[in-house]
């Protein structure tokens, strides 16, 4: 599997005519050594590949553990005056162009590197990871299927007197009782909490205190799974109390945005036409605007994987295509401030045939 | 104490000849702002700050909050066919000489300010938080305190069958049951494991099945509590089972080696002296080396506070020295692959006086 990913970076080196690659992105450094113990934000770990050597570039903390599980690459330990310079002097004379990941390099990092060669290049490989092969997609099925059962889980414990930040450690506790992890901070937002997108979740107690009256009080809960390192991510807005007509009306003008979009690509497919992540996203969000509302404040999707977001974002500043094999989210969405906001999320995979939803919680209207 | 912080940066811009600076280490964002919900690596805020103005910029899913939350920032709303560059383009005719953090700002937010400015320079903000104030040592106090009971709590979950996996996850459950978060994923690692200084805890189970008989099996527990975002971080090593001579002997040696790096401290400030880290750490790794065991693959300690690793460097290779008010860990350790490690690690602050050790569990040679 690892052997099939690298083989795939030498191809697009080639095809950027690119002698070697310079990564620093913890996923993908993840995905192409196989392990995952790497501080996301410390620039632990890099990789460097050229045409004839493959090296895993780390600190002693981290030796012993990659020579046990990461075989298919050269470990070069620094520290202790060792230095990645040291491998730019060995193979600098065989590389020409290299290719940097400038979305992630440091300017730091990058000085180094140019003091050792010229022609350097950015090379995307965020997109390395947009594709899931059969075992990722297994993994982030998995994650939703526990997402589901949490979701199923949570309803039961949304009463008066509890806050956001209870229901979110719940959710946390009830995921990691299924020998897995939260993929993000869960967002718990109650009434009016729900029109900021990315609510902080807090103290704001279930109840009449935190409304104007029982009825109608929004709850946005928008969280993921981790199993295996591969990520889950969906949102519902249920209701506490019965909501009323306009917040019946933005929930149902979400919902039919959500499936605005779908419709779309999987109409495009049966087509056989290219899917524009760009229109996807138009498809959506031109509904909500028609119907009256604010534009959504966020992108509808992104791709999910060995991280929350990743590409493909489904966006309409994205010139990105929809491709067999990727995993994704739509998730319109309508927030309107001093009100409340209404979400709903689902992950899908792009089949052969048609979009799959693989996050299954039910999206009729949740009266608590 | 927002204005308190960013005087200091005006302070320090003024000092290094600056004319503004663009921030985009969240750590820093959080510290300068108060609001901590952003992504740590999906570069969701910046801070832009000059003689006479000081913007956050984000995007519309934080509008609301950064509105209500951070007053003493202006806020910039990016997104929507709004950049970062149309703030550059006001501004710059102001703007002689930008400030940016190279160890952070990607190669590609670079090329964007290159637009815009000539003359950039970095500007070691990372040591903005070494120093910190009273209500931040009484958040890491509260860390540390919650950080003492999870170890003697979880002293009684170390029985035969449990795996690491378990222990990390039932440290989790009574750091988040008194409404803290883990600091990062716990370090679990029972007999050779432990040799690894950063093993990734999995699925060893404690037991005679995980060395070669039921005594003097080494349990290396790293782990930290995060309160009110701010953290701790501490490592013991405990014994199940009576320990071998070697492994009493190591236990001591690592012991030493603190106390040795301690002694070095108050005395330094006993004669008034400069508190050189480089020397701290040379102390600790000397006298391991000298009892014929190998120096130590990490540095001897770190600052501590918004994030698990930040400055002052307790390292030989760092030229930073130590002062007032600064909280770091001092954490020496002995790894011996095929054999075992022991580490032990408590986090102080640098009192008037003397160092002030804030964890406070037992050192005692603990056998289970």
């Amino acid at each position: 599997m690892f052997y099939k990913r690298l083989k795939h970076i030498k191809e697009t080196l080639k095809k950027e005519k690119l002698d070697a690659v310079f990564l620093s992105n913890a996923s993908n450094i993840t995905y192409l050594s196989g392990y995952s113990n790497f501080s996301k934000d410390e620039r632990e770990a890099y990789i460097f590949l050229g045409p004839d050597f493959g090296y895993i570039i780390t600190d002693g903390r981290y030796s012993e553990a990659i020579k046990k599980e990461v075989p298919h690459l050269k470990l070069f330990e620094r520290g202790g005056g060792k230095s990645t310079e040291e491998l730019f002097k060995k193979h600098k004379s065989k590389i020409k162009s290299l290719g940097i990941e400038e979305d992630n390099l440091t300017v730091s990092e990058h000085k180094v590197i140019k003091k050792h060669f010229k022609n350097i290049k950015h090379i995307g490989f965020s997109n390395l990871r947009s594709i899931k092969d059969k075992e990722e997609v297994e993994k982030i099925k998995k994650a939703c299927e526990i997402g589901d059962l949490a979701f199923k889980y949570i309803l039961k414990k949304l009463k008066v007197g509890v806050s956001e930040k209870e229901i979110a450690q719940i959710l946390k506790r009830f995921i990691e009782g299924n020998n897995a992890e939260i993929s993000f901070p869960a967002i718990v937002a109650f009434g009016k909490n729900s029109s900021v997108p990315h609510h902080q979740t807090g103290k704001t107690i279930l109840g009449p205190e935190s409304s104007s009256g029982r009825e109608g009080l929004i709850i946005l809960l928008d969280f993921g799974v981790k199993w295996e390192n591969y990520c889950s991510d969906m949102t519902r807005t249920v209701f506490f109390g019965e909501p009323s007509s306009k917040q019946k009306e933005i929930y149902n003008i979400v919902l039919e945005a959500q499936k605005k979009a779908i419709d779309y690509i999987n109409s495009q497919i049966k087509l056989g036409k290219k899917i524009k992540t760009e229109d996807a996203d138009k498809t959506a969000r031109d509904y909500i605007i028609k119907k009256g509302y604010p534009s959504i404040p966020h992108s509808l999707g992104h791709g999910i994987g060995l991280e929350v977001h990743e590409q493909p974002y489904i966006s309409i500043k994205s010139k990105e295509e929809l491709k067999k094999g990727m995993v994704f989210s739509i998730e319109p969405g309508i927030y309107i401030e001093n009100f409340g906001g209404v979400r709903i999320e689902d992950l899908y995979i792009l089949g052969k045939d048609r979009l799959e939803q693989i996050t299954n919680s039910s999206k009729e209207l949740v009266i608590i």
